[in-house]
């Protein structure tokens, strides 16, 4: 794809990452006007919160400026689950989706949004892809609601049980974080179904849908692509160490594991610290956490999930790649090398451009709030910020306390953290052709 | 220098990074024993501080767990001067000039030593820069403490007065940040001539010396090589943005700039603004600060001064190469281009991985600080430790409540912050032959 725009016939000349983040203000847009109607709230709701929760909705982030679960109408809630729905299986898949349920053929120019919504490095077989991922995602979403229902009716009837189980599957499928319970998932630290499920479902949705439909296909560990390998090595990785440091910083803090049970201190262990790059569900008080955790889960919300996943963040392979990157460095190699195979430099200098540019936006966010939210520690702030990077949604409070300002703010991150990183990656990183190779100069560093 | 190691004939065949660095502990040991001497502090020292105040003075940082000015007797003020001296013009320059003016020609061994803690990419004339370092350095202390003292001298009599410029012009050109006085430099916010020399001595001695040396060489823009140009431009610049943000976050904060004369206000923005990336002196009092001027700070701090130069942090240039790096990645361009000039792909590397690592130790270091310093404001523990890495000396006031733990730490990370991204730069970054060229791969990031 040398040059995108030639497809793209519209009369404004949008490139296809400027159409996909219309197409999220467009829905944001519908969804702040429908959460505003009278019929989709119980108490009433400004229009900078109703703006808010779309917001955090359809970027599938899940920070609450007010409770969902006693502020919204069943309406509400579903307009909240539809955001999600659509935010997380992604704007450009949905709507290619739609396309072809109505049985009309996929247009070029459609693909191209759909290819960098998907992050796929070519056209072909996107159309299968998005639809397998459709169906996929759905019998996942209907099996787990079945499982999650045998374990919420009992408790709260068949009406309520099933729609609680409906409504945290897919925000859990979506990495929404979103919960009818105002206190999130507390109720539930040592349930092993409740933790099992929601876990599986935001693991499956976070490792990226080319990982899924990678090992759908391969089947066998020789065959799947060195992206899938890094992937499923990496998650592991990350996932282990977060959970044996999220022990070590709580096991004897009264108020988070050391007020529970052997049984219970390892699922939420698990829980927290397989749950912050990108999920957002908390099973712990997140206000009673040490500083070490807050800091840990700082870093795990900025790294995230994977790429092509319902999650956010720099993205697990980025990290990664930067973290080969140095290590090639010091080892007085030209090239990084993971598994025998050389990453480009290309994609080193994209990780650098997404971490960068991530930060500096980041820190642009802090100057910010730092000003309008007086008399509110930094690590707070820090915790909001990033969670809203991450489209995490984990928050130690301050969103409650947001000002208008403070809000909007908390809204252009999410936006930036669900489309930027994307956005970075596959409309930015094509290579122009330079006339003049200019001699080489030196620059002493360190 | 393919092998430098063949250069070196001792029988534990240390590296010169290695060498460097154990050099640099010796000196600190010295210190230390010197400092715990009776015969060098008024008040009983600890162990501890009297290792904290030699690791400080040593690596030019500043930080002091004790107040210099009324525990040191003027023995151990001298101690704490020439640590500041020895450390301040590099360890191996200064080992070389002993060598030099004891007649005795330097050996090779020396000279690869000397390369690497001046940061020249080729051996010829380490020497004669070493020598002309020397020269000019002391020529501008001398010529400063001439100055100095017409303002000292008046208002705390001759002795006193000659003895404040020395030490102070000492500090200052070596970045050192120490001050006799327990406030800083707090007593002279709005005096002209103290602020004009003291900050011509941090930025002269923290631009680098390469580039005093180009610039004495070159004397005209054009023949100015790229490094010193780039020096040059991105030190006005990173500074005049410091000034004008520091003005902008503390003019109505009523307990810094809010209570000052508006010529007072000038000179304060303008010496809060230069001073942070490594000099680490301050005219206003660093726990009154808004949390925008610490978090600033704390990015300046990160940044740090110019390679080859007596500051610390990553250095100037690899922030600049970083953000040329991203830039063209946005362009599309295949390497980042300053001033019609190439900057190679080792370059950026080596960028990348001085501030990655550099991340990782600093977080490190906020881990262990956050668990043993309770109920501390995270950013004061942010504030401290990047400080520390910069080599830069200010504290919003942790410094005298530090743990033995937190102490150590504090130490290590200022031994990191001045060998740690000088080692990496010029030890590690030779390139190895690789007999195998492995196929890319492809790994999708963002
Ligand atoms: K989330
Ligand atoms: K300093």
């Amino acid at each position: 794809m040398k040059n995108p725009k030639r497809f793209l016939h519209n009369p404004i000349k949008l490139s296809p990452p400027q159409f996909l983040a219309l197409l999220f203000l467009f829905l944001i847009f519908i969804g702040t006007c429908l959460l505003k109607l009278p019929v989709a709230h119980e108490e009433s709701i400004s229009w900078i919160d109703a703006f808010f929760i779309a917001t955090s909705a359809a970027t599938v982030t899940g920070l609450a400026s007010v409770d969902p679960g006693s502020t919204f109408t069943l309406f509400g809630e579903i307009v909240i689950l539809f955001l999600i729905q659509v935010g997380g299986l992604g704007v450009m898949s949905f709507a290619s989706l739609v396309v072809i349920m109505m049985g009309r053929k996929i247009s070029v120019k459609q693909r191209v949004l759909m290819q960098e919504a998907l992050n796929q490095p070519s056209i072909g077989g996107v159309i299968r892809l998005v639809r397998n991922l459709f169906v996929f995602s759905i019998s996942i979403q209907l099996i787990t609601t079945f499982f999650l229902s045998i374990r919420f009716v009992p408790e709260l009837g068949v009406y309520k049980g099933i729609y609680y189980s409906v409504f945290h599957v897919i925000s859990a499928y979506n990495n929404a974080g979103f919960s009818l319970w105002s206190d999130g998932l507390t109720g539930y630290v040592g349930d092993p179904m409740v933790n099992i499920i929601i876990s599986f479902l935001f693991i499956t949705g976070g490792i990226g849908f080319t990982v899924l439909v990678d090992i759908w296909v391969s089947r066998r560990w020789k065959t799947l692509s060195l992206h899938t390998k890094v992937m499923l090595i990496s998650t592991l990785i990350i996932n282990v160490v977060s959970i044996l440091l999220f022990y070590l910083f709580e096991f004897n803090n009264p108020k988070t594991l050391g007020m529970l049970s052997g049984a219970e201190q390892f699922w939420a262990s698990y829980f927290q610290g397989v749950s912050p790059r990108t999920a957002g569900f908390n099973s712990i008080d997140m206000t009673s956490i040490t500083p070490d955790t807050s800091l840990l889960m700082v870093l795990l919300m900025f790294v995230g999930a994977g790429s092509t996943s319902t999650g956010g963040g720099i993205k697990l392979t980025t990290f990664v790649v930067i973290l080969f990157a140095v290590g090639a460095f010091l080892k007085g190699k030209e090239n990084p090398v993971i598994m025998k195979r050389t990453i480009r430099v290309a994609i080193v200098y994209r990780a650098l451009a997404i971490s960068t540019i991530s930060l500096l936006f980041i820190f642009a966010a802090l100057f910010i709030l730092n000003y309008v939210q007086k008399d509110t520690s930094f690590m707070v702030i820090v915790f909001e910020v990033v969670s809203a990077f991450g489209t995490v949604g984990l928050s130690m409070g301050l969103t409650a306390d947001l000002t208008i300002i403070g809000k909007i703010v908390i809204c252009v991150v999410m936006v930036f953290g669900k489309i930027g990183p994307l956005t970075l990656a596959f409309s930015l990183a094509k290579q122009s052709k330079e006339n003049i190779r200019y001699p080489d100069g030196e620059v002493f560093t360190g």
